[in-house]
């Protein structure tokens, strides 16, 4: 998908919906241009064919061939001379970091330009260039997929994703690639939360999904926006708005359970489309998963955000976690132990290790206690693994050890 | 003001109240002798003309004419010949510090005194002396000063300063000039609380003015005690009982955004006469803004605490940090976004700036999202400035701009 | 009682609480082997008069006369000659501390054992031996012993300790001495709440006690399970389940107050009886009072946990301890000030020290002022020590003062 040219329209978001349905099962939605959305617009659809600089030698000094970075993404056409005095206003550059090409937008004032590294721009000379780009900014369609997998429940998990950038890898190449496979696994087992998977262009996209389905947003129990990660950082998480959701409270004892380094931060109503989801008419319990986080790495919307930025097993990383995520909100649960009384004699049941020796005796039993300590209807396995320090997967099973043996119920 | 002999009553009172009525709208109150006042009575007018001590030869060796300080504020006339011996018991001095004087009163216990430095105390050799005390303890009244300026609102903003305390300077002179000035400057605008400043004696004043005033004590919905504020050191705030107040929460909120250094302390039933206001009785939202706290100062209560231990600079910043309170007071509400379904597209309406440049800009997009995300009618901008962390006037500024661009409404 | 060989049943007990006896009036229970208890069983009683491991010379090479640890508690009977081959799984040793006989049980799975160190152990050469234990295991009763101090309420607080280790000092012992010799000074005075002291055999021995007493078990207020009370080590308090009751926060002022290095620990449900007393269905405001908590300890169930381990001063301040607990268990209370508005004048009433003098003087009047400032109805003497951070019987002090002088009333 790398060599795309994405924008938040256009047929460069179908080609990758296309790519991503070899994979899942995506329904595809078009909205057409001029349709009112929340407080939004609609806008004309982007689509590029060719774009270049051609100096006076008719050399193509700047061209979107060897780059789609290279135009400033919803350019609108032209094709014109121009003196260097001209077509500097136009120009982009990153005088920091001199070899890398900026990724610069503008959807909703309509100009043109292009982005370049500021090596090259330095050694643009005073002469007539050719500034061509042959872009079309019409009447069109809006695009975006969805995957939705049905559990036993109408109650949703939300995983989001943007579409919308052009070649750049970590910044929702890696969002994209993390949703997809996320769903193809969370499908191969019956689940009790139905799986929403949201791929869209940023920002408009959330919007137009939010406008065309204000009743079903609420439907929304727990989700994440994916962003950024296949970088070789540790962990990092947003909250949502709510600040203690159960997602929240999910993603956390993920990270505290299994991940070497990771960061927690509060939500702020600024980063990706947990803005939209978070809005206070939304308020959905929604955050933000990444590793380093958007604006954290100097790669960000830069040409240097490449293939070779993203770690493979930083991916799978990030897969297993988001995984872990999906286990804990599947296996949460308020429990009633059924003796409240004293603790159970668990050694007649056999749940006690007799003489030591596995590695893990203690934190089953640990974790057996607790569960049977804690469940008084009120409490849920997350608040158990909170409360105990002891790992969700070791309280998960001690509860299913304990339902087994009818030490415990399922709270209504 | 310095050199006027003040006590809780009399005419060091009266003449630093008519000081006072030069520059601020005072209306001067008086309350006789034996007035019961809530568990108080009104005492005696203490009122002095001359006091010294004179050795053999004539010579005053302790000279109220030199500095009020010498005479034991309160102290009951006294003229008569004594050996050392039987004075010593009536001599006070700071074996710490030498050369001070110290501040010592005897307001509910009828007895006289002098304090001097101690070694003019150790000059002191075997002999017969003259002590003089000319005062007077008499019925008569106490004397306090209000300046009020009406507001929009009955909602009043208590300010108040002790006037009682003789030459000494940061501990009540900084709060008087303080509470005098802050009164000048909040009378050039409308404003929405109604102002009160008291200037009344410590303790017996506050008792008195609460006495007189149960029901309208109800209005005050903000207040400061001012005090030591002249010093060098960094701004201290210590919190009303209550310790969650809007008052306590808008001192924090100014002392984080505009302070260099700052300590936040913990309500504690001593100290100066938010005692009074914080009895449980009343259990008024009062709090005390100073900057080194009394006691934490070595000068405090001795005659090194004179016009040099008072700064300029740190007189005008304390006096920027009330008026900063005032304004976080004055500019809190809360409102209701009127798009609160996804974020309004604020490019459309000139909000958001275009391409960089203003160095503030970052805070002003920050503040206008922060803004629209909380404004859910349940969140203050004090709230939203807390939370994002942004400075309370980027927040309050943002509320103007979006409530101009009618994306939000003040809740009710 | 070091010499005894305690068990969960039988005569160890038995002797133990006739010791105790001796000391404090006790009432004693015996359960019959068999009789269900919530979900467990009393399990048959345990004897035992001799045990050895005699070599082909006929020599006692692991004696029961030497110490009652080199029985695995709970042995079944045995009387066999066997290889070092067939007797090593029953042999059981510490090779991390070679001279230390290891303490082991098995109640609930029929076995038989030897424990000794591992120092001897490797002595043992291949030969044949004689192994006997001369133990009975059959239907008898389990025994358990309460002392309760009535008081002036049906409200309870309970001291649990356990008595079923044989020769282990601080594991046990110290408890026992503990809540003996407390019992005996709480019975001195008139007290508010009724005392209980139980002494019964861990897990099993509570659980009989909450079996037969499930309705007065709601009586219990407060309550403290005592452990551990005799190492060198500094105090440690292991938290209710509840968290925040009330005994948690006594013990939390009481070492705040008088211990120079102290730990507080969350609850968490393994440990000792607190396992019982705050399990779901009785959830009972009990925590554990302990020096180095156990298992944190090396000598921890081992022969060097003896009557040199523990240590005299140590109990004694353990002891002051529990008696500094108990009376702010009984001096707690909520008052109402009866002159709420403003300060009373504590100076006319004698309660201000004149001019200084007193140590202690400033903490004096300082509690006086933080009980008249609280003292609305709403926060107990407890709530006033732990916001004011003085000391409970400074603040405790305060209030007998001021009821005395008719300032404020006990809340109903």
């Amino acid at each position: 998908m790398y060599p795309i040219c994405r924008s938040i329209t256009g047929n460069g978001v179908r080609d990758t919906l296309a790519l991503i349905s070899a994979d899942i099962d995506l329904k595809i939605s078009e909205v057409p241009t001029g349709t009112k959305v929340l407080d939004w617009t609609v806008p004309k659809e982007w689509n590029i064919r060719d774009a270049y600089i051609r100096n006076s030698k008719g050399e193509r000094v700047v061209d979107f061939r060897r780059s789609n970075l290279h135009v400033l993404n919803y350019s609108a056409p032209v094709d014109r001379r121009m003196s260097l005095g001209e077509l500097q206003p136009h120009l982009f550059s990153l005088p920091k970091f001199p070899d890398w090409i900026p990724y610069k937008t503008s959807y909703y004032r309509e100009t043109w330009g292009f982005c370049l590294s500021h090596r090259d721009l330095e050694r643009l000379t005073e002469q007539e260039y050719e500034v061509f780009i042959d872009s079309t900014l019409a009447d069109g369609h809006l695009t975006f997929g969805e995957c939705v997998i049905r559990g036993s429940s109408q109650d949703e998990v939300l995983f989001s994703c943007h579409v919308c950038h052009p070649s750049l890898c970590n910044d929702n190449l890696s969002g994209i690639s993390i949703a997809t496979t996320l769903a193809r696994l969370i499908a191969q087992e019956k689940r009790r939360y139905t799986y929403r998977f949201l791929f869209a262009p940023g920002t408009i996209g959330a919007i137009v999904w939010l406008a065309l389905n204000e009743q079903r947003a609420q439907r929304i129990k727990h989700g994440l926006v994916l962003a950024c990660l296949g970088d070789r950082g540790g962990m990092s998480y947003k909250k949502s708005r709510k600040g203690i959701a159960d997602i929240d409270r999910a993603v956390a004892i993920v990270l505290r359970d299994d991940a070497d380094q990771f960061e927690i931060s509060e939500f702020s109503p600024y980063g990706y489309d947990e803005r939209q989801y978070c809005s206070p008419g939304f308020d959905l319990p929604v955050g933000r998963l990444s590793r380093t986080p958007h604006g954290c790495f100097p790669e960000y919307h830069t040409s240097a955000d490449n293939l070779e930025f993203v770690d493979a097993d930083s991916l799978a990383d990030s897969l297993m976690k988001c995984l872990a995520v999906v286990e804990v909100l599947e296996g949460d649960g308020r429990y009633v132990n059924k003796l409240p009384k004293g603790e159970p004699q668990l050694g007649r049941r056999g749940l006690y290790s007799d003489m030591g020796g596995y590695a893990d005796a203690r934190e089953r039993e640990e974790a057996l206690l607790w569960v049977l300590n804690m469940s008084d209807g009120n409490n849920s396995l997350l608040d158990i693994a909170e409360r105990s320090r002891l790992r969700f997967t070791a309280i998960r099973g001690a509860a299913t050890s304990l339902a087994a043996h009818d030490l415990i119920d399922q709270a209504l």
